[in-house]
């Protein structure tokens, strides 16, 4: 069997530590396509469902495409923002949600719902395991850009529908993420969110219960 | 900025690639508490939406709550049987599906749908994020614990209502996965779907559109 030494372990915790949602990119340094291929390979190794490998990628690219695609943010931003009110409104505004207008790369991570892929299994009674499939195969690929130095941010402020719409996806492909690939410009083990006082972190794993 | 070494990084490639869905148990080898809490420090380690850090785990540990379990997935697995005919129907029928009869350890892994932690920020218009959250750390528990030579499978031939029912889950919590967890009988880079012919691993990433 397979082993993977101490160190390794040691460093792979270091590596979720150092992952973050990063929103802050060197807009003018490029990702190498060698490199993003390498980390793209990463999706490939995640789990899905079956066996059915659900995961669609449009990679965003055009400046009328990213213009649309900002505009999406932007006021699904704004509408969020209006949900809230006083401190929390104060400190939303303030916010960098995300790091479009940036990040060299971009894409648009899709799940293919209607892939015969898998014939079905496993996803009878929960058909959304397909979904979570892409999550998987999306936290593959940000530990592996996060190892080689790449920054990933998940933008979820989006209209998801109007997205594929925007996109020309094809039918049958629901938008699971948005995410902003480059090299960051800070890097930190605390959450953004924590240090401008939005939400605490938990120190430890909320209780497990028995049953 | 944190640089991991390139030994780290193939490594890291390794640890994808033998990551697998385990189903087979050494059912009298017991997970030291101390190895799975290393393993459990993964999922506090995952990103969240807003910081909600919703998943919430029941370990199942009772003979009356497994049976309960067990019976979930051979009700639900028999009727998912009924949907395939002929050749799929003679794999299907001959495939293990779940470790439920042999991992020591099995927890049930919940979303918090109505936590207020975060306070719905990024959550918006995609509620789903935070069930995406519970997905993503469970991806760092399964590398996590995959990198200790630790074997996890997710079954989701389940009734996920039931699930809740069954095990007295909060009101709100919605069933993510079932995980079992145990030391494999035998590890493998290539699927089990892939080896009994249910399936084929895609060779290469499928192409990326451009927008």
């Amino acid at each position: 069997m397979k082993q993977f030494p101490d160190e390794f372990c040691n460093q792979l915790h270091d590596l979720m530590r150092w992952r973050r949602d990063v929103r802050h990119f060197y807009a003018s340094k490029p990702v190498e396509s060698a490199l993003l291929e390498t980390v793209l390979e990463a999706i490939r190794l995640a789990p899905s469902v079956g066996l059915s490998e659900p995961w669609r990628i449009i990679s965003v690219k055009s400046d009328a495409a990213r213009q649309k695609a900002l505009n999406n943010f932007e006021n699904t931003n704004a509408d969020a923002l209006k949900g809230y009110s006083g401190d929390r409104a104060q400190i939303y505004a303030g916010l960098k949600l995300s790091g479009m207008q940036d990040a060299p790369v971009q894409l648009a991570v899709f799940c293919d719902d209607g892939t015969e892929k898998g014939a079905g299994l496993g996803a009878g009674t929960m058909p959304e395991t397909r979904r979570y499939s892409v999550v998987s195969a999306i936290m593959n690929f940000w530990l592996a850009a996060r190892a080689q130095g790449l920054g990933v941010g998940w933008v979820s402020i989006i209209d998801p529908v109007q997205m594929a719409a925007d996109l020309d996806a094809p039918d049958g492909w629901a938008l699971v993420a948005y995410l902003c690939v480059g090299w960051p410009m800070e890097t930190s083990q605390t959450p953004e969110l924590e240090t401008v006082n939005w939400e605490k972190r938990d120190p430890l794993l909320a209780e497990i219960q028995e049953r």
